[in-house]
Order: structure tokens, then C-alpha cells, then sequence
């Protein structure tokens, strides 16, 4: 039950890390903690909870280079790394910028003139989370700050693949009186997830398709929330008017940033066929000037990859594509380096849908690209598959790339861009398909999920006799 | 597969009605049907929609005494079924006046310079809905008419119950073209609805916990939004302050309306002891006045009990009661009359949470009263339930209701009167514990929970560069 994980190094290969499952025992006692801290922590109000917030992120602060270096060890990254910190930092202040206002109780008009209604909101005891390793800081905290800031005590399970990031948050936690009671991290794999969700009142959950089903029926079967973030297979469309240096270099950055392991990362370009040869020629040449972060951390641009299992996926989706004829015109392997995983910007031509590369999640910095002759065309393939998490397309304009964005089956759609939904999250979401399930982690929603809605509704006449009395003939025989 | 189900007649015991349970490969041949039908409806926009439906209201309006026979023989009751069909009007009415407005797409203001946000939502094309007997007509179109407005095709499974109310409704549906194109009510009992979960990209069911359970994990194994309005034990607590003449006919009225065949009756009551004797003897005599609808329908009050199934779980919840001390003071036995079940208001006391009558469902006109001595110990035992869809709270004022009410783990609560939810739908909530799952019926996410958030993100600024090359230096190296 509780025998030690060992966790490999993605640049050296080497496990050098050992985790503790929590047991279920422990984990039990430790919600109920968790449960105790979260009535004072919700007494506490917005005021106290930001206040405590913004002291862990000043300890942090002295964390920095204890949380870089664990970063960069999880993730083989520099560049990343101090990205996800920066990053995690701007969510933090931005949500408790937002959220004194986004948790003010309203009173509403009625339809109704006896009855005043008074809109609250309480949140939910206990939220779980449970984080994936491709962003482990960012993952871990993207549902968890809020759901703080709305007065919930919140439980995190980490990918068990990048754990060693907690540690450092945990010495800054520690020194935090109100926040430590309520804010916990557990080590453990799946059964530790499974574990968890049984204890909470609500769970997040960002990973994969297989297992977010697992999460669903198991909330399913508790009548609790489940929110899913899964996996994706984002189209880039790019029409004949669009502008082809833009294009590629969005596209590029898209599909390769932190080496295509993000679920928000380019998957299949989809080019109309006139610019088709100049389109692929650019990307070919950009791509060419990206290199390893190898063998110092410091060099180029393209970082190792993280999991071993997701290095196999990339190798058997190119080499698939390859046997049914797909043309490479850069990178085009998963070579080991020095024990790691590695694989550089890899352009594809002569793709389709029999290819696992155009219809399953790669996760890697693989950019296939596939001709279109008419925009309903186009429109067709974005739209055929399984996945349906978000999008890019490129026109002249804003309104013929709209056009096309609105027949899309995406909930985020980036115009003349890939990927704004890393920099701007004031845009409600919903997945559709295989990608996920239930409110969106970007807005308003992203905080009001974690609130139940409660309402008030007060008689306000000062008649003895209760509504029925007054209704018409129909309801005055009960 | 397609055996009749016989349907029982609840005044005559008698089986005098036949449906046919929709066979799979049918009810499969419906949805893509209905699929097909929701893209011209989605385009038709929402003044054309709601035309529609107002055509649809109109031709009802001339079925109006076959739907109003049909609802009587559903449901052995004439004046609640007058007020179903009167709500269900008002709610249309109410839905077609404030959907406009919800379904307005939205610039938004962002927080990056050059990003502009535009925010639209699309409907879900097929929603599915289970419905229960106890309010055959309002329960089968309360999700149907919100999910309509919004451009979503509906398809519609009711109770097998109480089936005889659709062929009114299809009357008047086959006349309009638009709206005959998506919406369908099919025929059958659990396997059908289990079916039709399988074809549907949503699904909204009101009914048992037990059933509930199913219906959501196999939403989440199909990655669909399960939108549950399960069972509740709704308490009352009538503090010392209390108008007491006004708190029994209140509460009197919460628990026996509909034989008390309704998700939020009041189904234990609460009293401060001092006031306790008072209370309950009022509560009786004012039982007491009430009367059976029986044996012609416009007599009494009380109609018949439904379903023979809930008639036994009535009984053994008074059985068991009554075994275990409880005192009857009215009523207090499920009678056989002319082969329909009946049972007369009943008040209960010297009862405790050893009792099914306090803690399940009983779902029939039965008022358990309790004394409590101190307000923490009326929060206590209200709380001390696996239900939490509503409650009621009485006392001199509504800041001392409301300092209670904000202890009480449920979503909706009336204020010196009970059931106000009934009248005044604008109050946003969610179900607690096992009374529910998913976004609120009420308010403007109930129509808001048909649509996908959609988020366009635009880049407005004229650089041939996409974002990341404006960023700071940590993402230059992507």
C-alpha cells in the first residue's frame, strides 16, 4: 500500500527520487483536518484569505531557487520552469485581485412582489485536485487557488512523475498559520488519486482521457462535481489569405512549447492548398533554427521529454505515419541523450486520418500538415475527431477567421495566434467531446465552481396567511 | 424489448392504458432524426424559436380539456392538475420573455492589451429528459422548454406512470413545423431511459437517488453533462418567535400539497419546545378541516397516491414509526377506496432519526413534528440528513429565519413560508449532498446550463510576430 515510488530524472534517466504513497488511513485523517480547518478558513472572509495567500506567496518568494531547482529536475527545463513560476505568481495576485468582487452575496429582484431572494453562495468543504506532469506547479494551483480563495480547504495529488516541486511549497506553507490548516499535498499514483476522490467534496482532475472517465463515474457514483480537463488534438486552420510568416511562427511556437507537452498545443495544421508548399517551407526553415536544451540546460530551446511512457507514444505515432507514407522534413525521431528522451521539431507532410499522428494525442513538438481545397473542407477535419479542447485560425482578418471559428467544435478558438489561452483567461470555456467535462476553469466560472448557490427566498408581506392563500382559484383547495 | 407496459389508473386501480416502450433501434432513428432538425432550429435564431413555441402554446390552448383529462387520469387530481397546466404556461411565457437576453453573445474587456475577447455560447444539439409521475406535465417540460429556447433539440422519456398527458401534447406539437422537427416524448420505462442516455449529448432526470446514481455515472462514462433533481427530506424549523398560525398553515400546506408528492414538501418539522404544544395542536386541527377528493374528483383536497410502490413505502414508514413510539394525531393509515390509495394529512409526534419517517423520503402527506431546545440543536438535526435540496424557517423576523437558514446545508429556503421555490423560479441553487447534481434549474443558468461556453481570442494588434515573441525574456527560448 504504502511502498516508496521511485522517480526518474527526465534529463539523466536515473531514478533519483523516492515518493510515499499516503496510505488511506493517513489520507482520511488528514481531510479531516483539512475539513476542521476549512470552518475557520471560510469565517475567515476574502480579506483574511487573500491576506494569507499573498504571505505564502512572499514566502515563496525566499523558496525561489529551492523551487526552480526542484522545477528543473521534475521537468529537465530552465526557460520553462521560470515561466511556470513567474506564471503561478500572476494567477495568484490575479485571483485575489478578482475575487472579492466575483464573491459578493446579491439581492435580486423577484417576479414576485411578497418575496425578496437573497443570493449566496457557500463553498464546498473539501476540493481534490489531482495535476498532471506536464506544467506540475501551474496544474496543481491552477484549481486550487481559486477554489482557496472561495473558502474551501483543498487537497492535492501531483503527477507521481514530477513530485519534487512540492517540497519547497510545503517549507513555505508551513510558516503560513490559516493556510497550512487548509491546503495539503499528498505523494502517490493513481491508487492514491482513486483514494482521494473518495474523501472530498468536489475534484479536479487534468490528465488523460482514460483516466478522467475513471474520475467521473467515481464523483458520479458520490453525487459530487467532477471538473475534467483531458487531453486534446487542437487543429490549426490556415486560410489562403492568411499571413504565412505570422502563421508559421504561431504555429511553431505552438506546437513545440515545452516540446508539445501541453494539452493546449497545435496537433494537425490544416493549410489551404494554394499556400500549402510556401506555408510548409517556412515552418520547415524556423523549425530547422530550434535546438536541444542539450547537453546544458542553458543551450537552445527544445527541452527533454518527461515521461518515458509518452516518449514510446511519440516513436509509435511517427513511425506509424511514416509506414503509411507520411513524408518527414525535419526531426522525425525520439533519440536518447545521456539516458533522456529527446525529440526535435519534426514537420510532416503526406498525412491523413488513417494516422494515428492526425487522431490520437501525440504530446510532442510534431507538427503534421495537411492540404485543404475548400474552407467546408477544412471545417470537416478540424472537426473530426474525437477531441474537442481548443483551436487557432489564420486569415486576413479577424472576420473571416471567425467565420470558420464558429463552426468549429473547440471552446477556445485563437485568432491569428496559437495558444492565447496561456496569457489571457478571462474567457469562459467548455470542452467538448473527449476533452473534458463541466464548468470552465477560465473566468468568472473558474472561481464560481466552487461555491454552492444557495437561495434565500423571504416572505416579505406582512399578511399571517402564506402565499397559497393569496394564489388564484385553482390551488386554494391545496 | 417493445412489451406493453400496462399503466394503472390511480383512482380505479384499474389498468386501463397501454404504452409500447420505443425500441433501441427506433429511439436511435428518432435522435439522428432530431439531430438533423436542431441545425435548422439553432438557425433559425431565438426570435424564430420562440415563435414557435408560442405557436405551439396556442395550438395547446385548443387541447386544452384533452390535456387536462389526460393529466386528471395520470394523476387522479383535477385542481392540481389546472395548476400544472397553468405553470406550465407561465413558465414558457416566463422563459420565452428572459431568454433574449441570456442568450446574448458578449464582447469582453481582457486583461492582455492586444487580445480582444469575444464570448458566445452554443447549445448542446440533443438533450435528453427523464421525467418523474408525481408532475408528469411541468417536470417533463421545466428542462424541455429552457433547453428548446436555447437551440438545442429535445427528446423526452416520462414516467411510465403517467404517460396519458403526451398524446395532448403531440396533438398540438404535429401542427407546428419548426418545433415538431425537435422535440419528441417516446414511450417506456427504465431500459428506454437508459437507451436514450446513450443518444443524447446532455441529460437532465429528476427522480430517485437510486436511479439518479445510474443515470450519472453512465453521463460520465460518455463524457456528457448530467444535470440530477433527485429526492429530498425537506425540513421546517419553526423557532420559538414564530407566528404559530401562520407557520401551520404554511407548513400544512408544504406537506400535504400534491399528497405531498412533491421533491420539495416539507417532511419534518422542528419546533422550539417552549411552543411545541401549541403548534402541533394547531397544525392538527387545521389537518383535520382537510378532506379527501374523493369519491367524486372535485371534492377535498387530498388527491389519491400515484404510484402503488410509494403507497407501500408510506405505509411502512407510518409502521414503522408507530412501532417504534411515534404518536398519530390524524390520519396515520394508507387506505384502499374503490382500488385508488389514499392517505389523509397525518401529524406525528414523539418522533426521532431512529425512524424512516424522518430520515428517508416518504413522499406522501405526513407531518413528523420534533421539539428542539436550542436553535444549534433545530441546525443539528435538520442537517442530519443525506438529503439537501430545501428547507423553510420561521421566526418574528427574517434576519433571525436567516441567521439559521445560512447553517442549513440546502439550496433553497423559504423564509416564513414554505415551498416558495414553487412561485419564484429566479433563485439560483444547488442540491446538497444526495438531492442533486449540477448546475441550478433555477435563475438564468437554467437555461445557460444548455449552452457550451465558447471563448474566440483575437489578436487585434498589426505585428507580423505572435505573442510570445513580445513576451519577457524567460519565453523567448519557447
Amino acid at each position: 500500500m504504502t511502498k516508496p515510488i521511485e522517480v526518474r530524472n527526465p534529463r539523466t534517466g536515473k531514478f533519483d527520487y523516492v515518493i510515499i504513497p499516503q496510505s488511506p488511513k493517513l489520507l482520511s485523517q488528514q481531510c479531516h483536518r483539512l475539513r476542521r480547518g476549512q470552518i475557520q478558513w471560510q469565517e475567515l472572509g476574502i480579506d483574511g484569505r487573500i491576506e494569507a495567500l499573498q504571505q505564502w506567496k512572499q514566502a515563496l518568494l525566499s523558496e525561489r531557487d529551492q523551487l526552480t531547482e526542484a522545477l528543473i529536475n521534475d521537468t529537465g527545463r530552465l526557460s520553462t520552469s521560470l515561466l511556470e513560476i513567474d506564471s503561478f505568481f500572476s494567477t495568484l495576485d490575479r485571483w485575489c485581485h478578482l475575487a472579492p468582487q466575483l464573491l459578493q452575496d446579491t439581492a435580486k429582484n423577484t417576479s414576485v412582489p411578497f418575496i425578496a431572494l437573497q443570493q449566496t453562495a457557500v463553498p464546498y468543504p473539501l476540493v481534490g485536485v489531482i495535476s498532471p506532469w506536464n506544467f506540475p506547479l501551474l496544474l496543481s494551483t491552477i484549481d486550487a487557488i481559486p477554489a482557496l480563495l472561495a473558502g474551501c480547504a483543498v487537497i492535492v495529488k501531483p503527477s507521481e512523475l514530477t513530485p519534487r516541486f512540492v517540497a519547497p511549497l510545503m517549507t513555505a506553507l508551513n510558516t503560513i498559520p490559516h493556510l497550512r490548516e487548509v491546503l495539503s499535498f499528498v505523494e502517490g499514483a493513481g491508487q492514491t488519486g482513486a483514494n482521494l476522490i473518495e474523501c472530498v467534496d468536489l475534484i479536479c482532475f487534468t490528465g488523460s482521457v482514460e483516466t478522467g472517465r475513471q474520475v467521473a463515474v467515481t464523483a458520479a457514483n458520490n453525487f459530487i462535481p467532477a471538473f475534467l480537463e483531458l487531453g486534446g488534438k487542437d487543429p490549426a486552420i490556415v486560410l489562403e489569405s492568411a499571413d504565412i510568416d505570422l502563421a508559421t511562427s504561431a504555429i511553431l511556437w505552438g506546437s513545440v512549447v515545452n516540446t508539445g507537452q501541453s494539452c493546449l498545443s497545435i496537433e494537425r495544421i490544416y493549410v489551404a492548398e494554394s499556400i500549402f508548399a510556401d506555408f510548409y517551407h517556412q515552418l520547415v526553415a524556423k523549425a530547422h533554427k530550434l535546438q536541444l536544451a542539450y547537453p546544458a540546460l542553458e543551450n537552445g530551446e527544445i527541452g527533454p521529454i518527461i515521461s518515458e511512457k509518452q516518449a514510446a507514444i511519440i516513436r509509435d505515432h511517427l513511425q506509424d505515419a511514416i509506414a503509411k507514407g507520411a513524408v518527414i522534413h525535419c526531426g522525425g525521431k525520439v533519440e536518447e541523450l545521456s539516458g533522456g528522451w529527446w525529440c526535435r521539431p519534426t514537420v510532416i507532410t503526406e498525412v491523413d486520418h488513417s494516422m494515428k499522428v492526425m487522431t490520437e494525442e501525440t504530446f510532442g513538438p510534431i507538427m503534421p500538415v495537411m492540404p485543404f481545397s475548400t474552407v467546408e473542407e477544412a471545417v470537416d477535419l478540424a472537426n473530426d475527431s474525437i477531441y474537442g479542447l481548443s483551436a487557432a485560425v489564420f486569415a486576413e482578418s479577424a472576420e473571416l477567421a471567425l467565420e470558420v471559428a464558429s463552426q468549429l467544435d473547440a471552446g477556445a478558438i485563437s485568432i491569428n495566434d496559437a495558444g492565447l489561452t496561456a496569457i489571457m483567461h478571462e474567457g469562459e470555456k467548455n470542452a467538448f467531446k473527449f476533452s473534458g467535462l463541466g464548468g470552465s476553469r477560465m473566468g468568472a466560472d473558474g472561481i464560481k465552481r466552487f461555491l454552492r448557490k444557495k437561495a434565500y427566498l423571504i416572505k416579505t408581506n406582512a399578511s399571517k396567511d402564506p402565499w397559497w392563500f393569496n394564489e388564484g382559484e385553482s390551488s386554494k383547495d391545496i
